[in-house]
């Protein structure tokens, strides 16, 4: 199955593109720039959902769902939100279809069902969640609101691409309402590391914290916190934002409060969100030319076991020992896979599950029974090795935790041998054409110098990361004063 | 807080109104028709949701996840499905906005955005789905397709209700596809059992199994399974549906496999659903003029804990006693909440928690402290007793359980009391009238004869019950033959 996939080499997004179809973790719809998600990858997602939903309670935030739908009116309070996603609406115009009078057995829309106010199909919920708010905050008692939602957005992309930017996609979007400035600041810190923690210890993909410029920034943000990072072909991919909003929505749907003293001040704000693109992110950081190769954490199926026989009676030895090691991984709360179909080789299993990415494979024959061993396959570097039966479970456990550090530090490596500091735009240049990544650069702060190197070459500023030195520097296009480096790469 | 409850005596539908909104789980928004899950709502629809995901597993469903919206040529192949659905539509026709010259800081729908092909919102998704599924069977060896889906949906509903009928709502659905009828039949038969199952032993709510007939079926399907509740004020509410699609959305799609022997057939599908409508059946068949009252099962906190006291000093020595007991409860996976507030009165506290249906309460006291006892009451009969502090955490675990089956046995028998055979139409509309409930009665089988007896007393047929007796009899309003009863009732 293996030998169909176009290598990374020849063509990445080619790569990327059958890998993610062929996996069955999605596929294209009928329905232009939506994608459907095969169980498969589903039950990925659902492993990220699972454990961000655990972070998140254990943060204080509680689940709640609003409405798919925003009128208009509701939607164009905060212009400058309105203004960032006005031109990727999906819009509700009627309610009602009716029989086509020309077309016999066809539908067509009533126009005597027209809404008297178009409804938006939320690109993000700030604004139904903010005129919610209103309604649920009266005093500083009523604060915080810590609130989360998983749902669907829909941003209409003209140039889509699975998981990476779909006309719909699901996501979690956290909405938080504080009394304070600070206290907020503090929160939209505090998601951007439990999403920093998720991606690089859940994911095992190294992130880079920082913060956006303003052209980059969250529509309707003051400030937008985010993790950067880094997929094998040298380009960077946001992997989540957490954005302080200051008072814009409060203001925009006049959310207030009484503080202490019982002055009415307006409420502080945050939002934060990861959605499925991050599927492309885990594609694109650890798979290889084989197939995928998922870290064990998120891996559906963490070790699959393959019987090597001739006859029905090397079968039935064979599948009683694996019944026997079956049972004492699960104990361990790891999930096996006895792959026994009789209507497959070897070969053909071995490269099935190697497409699939599962991180451990057991191959068992009868040579094995006789010596009392199992052949034990990593995913992630392809060795083997040959291990005894007994107690073989918690080789495995302790092999699985291995291959997720591995994956990390790999990824890692890679990362940090792709962070170039460059002094002026020559080298700029040469670096973003050739081994590409994040360059590290001056710059003199101002969206224009940023537009203009976006135009010539494609990259743009991915963040200010948190942890940069401040220098003195003169920006690497325009020769300008600088404070300190920014890392610029081309993006996903 | 309580006492602004109106009873369910006063009006039954403001009660209920009004114990939504109060007991804070869901609330209108500022969008027609949606609502808006508040958090505490939203936490008893994740433990209905992580029961059921759990149950559609094991039964060897697997997740997946398929668009929001449905194009219009495909959402018409389907002719029946088509038709049922048409009138309540949500349509996106268009995919941008613009700044309206007219009037500045406005956004208005960009005429030249319109799409091509108009896309409905998913009103239920066999359409899409199907359409999907030719792609992925060709052999009987793809069969069967176990797959379901949590989702949001819109039905355009022009009356609405918080859960009970809302434009936009979230749900599960199911879709499986098999290789013959008789497997499909199988199927829907399972999943209506599932359902029962969940409704009734996780929940707390009887239900009856029966068919729909062919005026109630589904739009698109062969048959339609259900399994019907019955609400405090006598009328029914249809909890869950399982539809035999046989051949229908495999024809229109054009899904066909190649048998064992190669010839070429067309699938069988089935779908299931429920719904957040499951949530306004919690609150109609347990709660009470108080407020909520929550099957332990469901019970985001099971146990409150409150404490009484004079001094900080009393409030001190009861905060310790509190910390061992919730500490021995949550061991034993009861959660627990201390409502240690000093800004509230016991009395204050009392009144929320029993509005929220939290199923135990337990008081402390400085004499409780003294006599090594805590008082523990009961949300469901208000009945108190005085408890040894030892070892009273199994002795809650206990009460807990005897709390979830007293609350099915006593919808049971209110059920039960409510299903009331008829032999005439006078005493038809007589116990309609009266106590309401289920009335068995003898029908002709013609979808005349119904429509006509729902014209006169707004009386549809629920369901031929799966385990009615074969008898003949005369049709109640016809007088015509009938081979057995079927219940009627007004409903939801």
């Amino acid at each position: 199955m293996s030998k169909n996939l176009t290598t990374r080499e020849e063509d990445y997004s080619k790569w990327y593109n059958e890998l993610v179809v062929k996996a069955d973790l999605a596929e294209n719809s009928g329905v232009r720039g939506c994608m459907v998600i095969k169980p498969y990858g589903y039950a990925i997602w659902e492993k990220m959902q699972a454990e961000l939903d655990r972070m998140f309670k254990e943060t204080g935030h509680q689940n709640a769902y609003f409405p798919l739908f925003v009128p208009k009116s509701m939607f164009e309070a905060e212009e400058k939100n309105a203004e960032g996603f006005a031109k990727e609406c999906a819009i509700v115009t009627h309610y009602r279809l009716k029989n086509d009078p020309d077309k016999p057995g066809k539908l067509m829309v009533d126009p005597n069902a027209k809404l008297e106010e178009e409804l938006i199909v939320r690109p993000t919920s700030e604004a139904i969640i903010w005129s919610t708010y209103k309604g649920w905050v009266q005093s500083y008692r009523d604060l915080p609101l810590l609130i989360n939602q998983w749902a669907n957005v829909v941003r209409w992309e003209m140039r889509t691409r699975l998981f990476l930017r779909t006309a719909e996609f699901l996501w979690q979007e956290g909405h938080t309402a504080h009394a304070t400035r600070k206290e907020a600041i503090e929160e939209s810190e505090k998601m951007m590391n439990v999403y920093a923690d998720f991606v690089q210890n859940f994911m095992a993909i190294p992130v880079i914290k920082g913060l956006k410029t303003e052209t980059e920034r969250f529509a309707g943000a003051e400030e937008t916190y985010c993790i950067e990072a880094l997929m094998q072909d040298g380009k960077a991919l946001q992997a989540g934002t957490s954005h302080f909003l200051g008072q814009n929505f409060a203001k925009a749907f006049d959310v207030k409060f009484a503080n202490a003293e019982g002055k009415q001040e307006y409420v502080w704000g945050t939002s934060w969100g990861v959605s499925t693109r991050l599927m492309g992110a885990l594609v694109m950081t650890h798979s290889d030319d084989k197939g995928l190769v998922l870290p064990p954490n998120l891996a559906p199926i963490q070790v699959v076991i393959v019987p090597i026989y001739k006859s029905d009676e090397q079968l039935q030895a064979i599948s009683a020992a694996v019944a026997i090691v079956s049972a004492a991984l699960r104990k361990l709360n790891i999930s096996v896979k006895y792959d026994d179909r009789t209507t497959q080789k070897p070969g053909f299993k071995f490269a099935e599950w190697e497409l699939k990415g599962v991180p451990v494979r057991i191959a068992v024959g009868p040579k094995d029974l006789e010596n009392g061993t199992f052949e034990v396959a990593r995913r992630d570097n392809l060795s083997k090795e040959v291990i005894a039966a007994d107690g073989i479970e918690n080789y495995i456990a302790t092999l699985l935790s291995q291959i997720q550090t591995d994956l990390f530090n790999n990824a890692l490596s890679y990362r940090e041998s792709h962070v170039t500091e460059v002094n002026n735009f020559e080298e700029f240049k040469s670096v973003l054409e050739g081994k590409g990544g994040f360059v590290s650069a001056h710059w003199d702060g101002t969206a224009a110098t940023e537009e203009k190197i976006k135009e010539l070459t494609k990259a743009t500023i991915r963040c200010i990361p948190l942890d940069r030195v401040e220098e003195a520097g003169s920006c690497v296009f325009t020769g300008n004063s600088s404070v300190g480096r920014v890392l610029f790469a081309k993006a996903y």
